[in-house]
């Protein structure tokens, strides 16, 4: 029996998500290194993964007419550039609950060849908001902010600052 | 003879750049609305289509090995999604000129079924960097920092400050 | 009062669709040409700036649950790539109308510094269906058929076979 | 010390090379499903992870100036679509191996929770060219052939007829 790879999933580590990707060459752009705004492809599905390992079915209330996170303001530092065929490892915290919205802090650093933790590619602070289908702010589900806080509380965010660094 | 359509081309207005894109398929996502990171390609549309109004050749200068223009920061605040088929105005300002570097503010707005200027969709802030080949910052060539101070001088920037508002 | 740019749009031609794009940094990849799946987007801004042109409302007819258009097969020949800053004119030809499908031919050319007609770049065949929200086949709504077949009639079809040559 | 979580790979499972993604939020469009032209970023995900299972340097063969493999053409048909949140196995068949390029067979096939083979997705046939940054067809380096040949031999190709069925 043939046993199938899986995509790969991140992984809750205390206050930190932690997922990664690979560079490929739809990432790229003409100048040899990733498009800027495919960082934000990356850093959206480490959020979806995170929702993931929370139990939280994003699928499901959209279907369901229930609502959708959205991206409500983002700042990215765009430090040095990831290459084709690197290894870059995803990191998220949440830095503030609110009934509607959260505030998350990611970074994007390249994986070194022994996969250890290397450089800081870019880093980001954004704000999510949880929306109706009709464009309105709207409270998270219950049952979201309970595994949120669970996320959040579970350690104390790293000592950075994103809203001033970033 | 058959006269060809030409891609939509933008153009300056004063000191601002003013370019048109429509939301398409492409564009959108499950929610119905324009995916977060695709304003940052049509952000770089306009951008483009500025530097060849301005008679700047990115394509040469990357393949002769000069350099290229790169986001070193963003910040982007969404107020309202595009949805398919909206016509939206990209509207680029050059707010501060450096060396090697120059600050943008650029907003996307709805055109109105009559083709004025509508609601404001999202609004960004971003320095972008010259840089060589290897990665390292580099002065522009001086024949872009002339053309770009044209577009500059042509006008007072709008009143917003997008650093502090973004 | 200022008039604004308006997105670019195609024209019909007698049995054929006329759409210019132009490739931008986001349609490259690191090998310093368009990334091959991009003239699937740059084809389908095409079918839907047709659909417009034809008074076919996309956008309401998935809002209202009716169903969409949705490719079932495409092939594609690539014969020498697009690059930056290359504007490209995409052709668009009806070949086949059914109930819930019709059979397309789109070809991307280069357009010379004149503006004129170049070199073909990629040709494609693809069938279309009409599908409803739950992604079984529908049979197209009435006006939408008799809207393309205005399109289809209206002059032959080149000489060239798609399906044998594609 | 932490252990951090690595890109997902494929895997070599004699004929055959298995892929896993999953269909995030960016991957999506306005109808609720994957959009047609990602399922060819996926695929080429899958041929990229191949070539480094193989030992193929496809970064350092660009940045050398030796060439890079591009898409000559490609037949893709779509069964059924992709969701949000699925897994997805990608399998890569290598079916015919000239001197300057080769034929791939790929499919997409839904995994179901248990993690097993499911429902076919799209399937798609194309031919791979080498090419030179010039954009002229090129020998593949001998060690790229021979490190092809021993996956293309190392079982037989499964029944299908790609080039017929597809």
């Amino acid at each position: 029996m043939t046993i199938f790879p899986q995509p790969s999933g991140g992984r809750i580590d205390g206050a930190r998500h932690l997922f990664a990707v690979r560079a490929y060459y739809e990432d790229t752009d003409l100048s040899g290194v990733v498009y800027h705004a495919n960082y934000l492809r990356w850093f959206e599905r480490a959020r979806s993964d995170l929702l993931r390992l929370l139990d939280i079915d994003q699928r499901a209330a959209v279907e369901a007419g229930e609502g959708a996170y959205a991206v409500a303001d983002l700042a990215i530092r765009y430090f040095r550039p990831a290459r084709l065929d690197d290894n870059v490892l995803i990191v998220t915290q949440c830095t503030q609950m609110r009934a509607a919205s959260c505030r998350m802090h990611q970074r994007a650093l390249r994986l070194t060849g022994a996969g250890a933790e290397g450089e800081v590619l870019t880093e980001a602070s954004l704000r999510i908001g949880f929306v109706a289908p009709d464009g309105q702010p709207r409270r998270q589900p219950k049952a979201w902010r309970e595994a949120f806080e669970t996320f959040l509380s579970s350690d104390a965010p790293e000592s950075e600052s994103p809203e001033s660094s970033v």
